[in-house]
């Protein structure tokens, strides 16, 4: 289980490599909220979102001899990237099992990053049987995306960076609303706060339709997206929240909420004018719950965390052609 | 004429309100350049750029009882943004003198920042005699966008944070390309650098036709540019470099680098790609000169500033068709 400890000695092992985010604002951004809005952009962390940090966390904290045989992953995106930078940080090696019709871009990306990719064919091939066929051959340890207590701890110190910089600007009761898909950032988070600024108190962000967090949290107990494709905020799509993540979810966060796809592209247009940062769908979620549905949220200030910012151009034009 | 304990009471001032902008980084635009590549995001500052560095200096800077009549400032761009925020932020009125045919988004949003507004017709009215005028009827303190020892001292301190940002990761030699217009920012970088990092050695970086400040470097007297118009990095397109920046920068900086159109363009898709920060034209030209001229740059790493942020979203989109 994820301690606050372990937060902080996994904010240790990141110190020189993991960035600081800073905490952007705008009054405009204020003004459309009718609440000061903090934004936490960790579409500016290394590999350009925060997954780089629940990776390295991971990585870093493996005995020496176990990491120097390599790890491996699932993952066609962020979790892809974080890993394999994290390895190539570390020197050993990292393997990422990606479907053969992933975006040639993210293949390239993640092979430049240093690992070797291998391609699965969706339809034919059992991927977690290859990777454990992998793993057994060559002793390679797999670092899940999110239900993994290391990659929590990792993930959590964004919320460390959070209390500070809240702590900092004279802000000690907001809601942070947290871009949410299995879990492993809201709940590393929301642990953080707990320990660190208990007036501060993580709220899971997801899109209309792929809200099995919030269903979750109402109903108390774990519940299914009945569908996992269709959506632009693929980052943040996963079948339910994990089963160590849910536990923390439901014992530390407020009321889940969930956005259309639309206000998450008006949230990108608008983190693009007012704060110079590009965001991906599904890392613009929380914004756009923050901006778009202030009802929702509690008191005069509110933080969003901007969890990523690995888009497509063509996605991104879209977002700006319609919204900018 | 600025000191280096200028640049540091106006770091001090500027301390809680000003950000402390980041030094990003990433394999792919190392590869580019074949040398480790910094880039320090002055688009992530207040109001979109540096100016809010040196328009706060030199507001905080003013006796309170000459500040308490307001301040006023020429500009259609990013020096009126960081004017107008700065006063707002001190609680005292700005006037902003703006041409009448400037892009309505940026009188709306110099407006939305608390300033008033002064429009002038520039074909059939004098700006300089309208300023002064309303200055000497209300006492305003006119700020100037670069050539003003307090403005330099806040530009400057973003030299500060690279003297030790770089000092933290063990870069102790490189060039720090900045982008130049009057060389307020160049000059502040300059003289901090100086001070803190003898090591680092700051360079303008100009648009192709628009280099001015080179070719008064390469000839040790001021040079003016031939046209003022034509460009699209608008925001750092000046007549000639000041009198009070002008020593500083011969004394100080290696030789003026000049970069295409099409290469900021470039430059601005590269950010979007690999830094996730939305960069204008202007802003654009310091890491444009890292990633396509890096013969003409010393050593194994190099430090670009990218300077603001504020580019309407059409400029944007068609960076990103082109290049991204």
């Amino acid at each position: 289980m994820t301690s606050i400890a372990m937060i902080e000695a996994a904010a240790g092992r990141l110190k020189g490599h993991a960035r600081r985010t800073p905490l952007l604002s705008s009054p405009f951004l204020d003004e459309i909220a009718g609440k000061r809005v903090l934004v936490k952009p960790e579409c500016l962390q290394v590999t350009g979102s925060f997954k780089f940090r629940g990776g390295w966390s991971a990585v870093s904290a493996l005995s020496p001899a176990v990491r120097a045989r390599g790890v491996i992953a699932f993952s066609s995106g962020n979790h892809a990237q974080g890993v394999a930078a994290a390895a190539k940080g570390h020197g050993v090696a990292s393997v990422i099992i990606m479907p053969s019709d992933a975006p040639a871009l993210k293949i390239a990306n993640t092979r430049a990053l240093g690992a070797e990719v291998v391609l699965y064919d969706r339809s034919g091939e059992d991927r977690d049987a290859l990777g454990a066929k992998l793993s057994a051959e060559r002793g390679l340890t797999l670092i899940k995306p999110f239900d993994e207590p290391q990659v929590i701890a990792g993930q959590g110190t964004t919320g460390l960076e959070i209390a500070e910089q809240a702590m900092d600007i004279g802000v000690a009761e907001a809601d942070v609303l947290v871009c949410c898909g299995g879990g492993g950032l809201t709940s590393g988070i929301a642990l953080a706060l707990e320990a660190k600024a208990p007036g501060l108190r993580a709220r899971p962000v997801e899109p209309e339709g792929f809200d099995d967090v919030a269903r979750s949290l109402a109903s108390g107990t774990i519940q299914r997206n009945a569908r996992l494709s269709g959506s632009l905020c693929d980052a943040i799509i996963t079948p339910q929240p994990g089963n160590i993540t849910f536990p923390i979810l439901n014992r530390l966060c407020g009321p889940g909420l969930a956005v259309s796809e639309d206000e998450a592209l008006r949230a990108m247009a608008l983190a693009f004018l007012r704060l110079k940062i590009v965001l991906e769908p599904g890392g613009a979620v929380a914004l756009a719950a923050a901006l778009f549905h202030p009802a929702a949220v509690e008191g005069d200030a509110v933080i969003a965390v901007a969890s990523g910012g690995n888009v497509d151009a063509e996605v991104f034009r879209m977002a700006l052609e319609r919204f900018a």
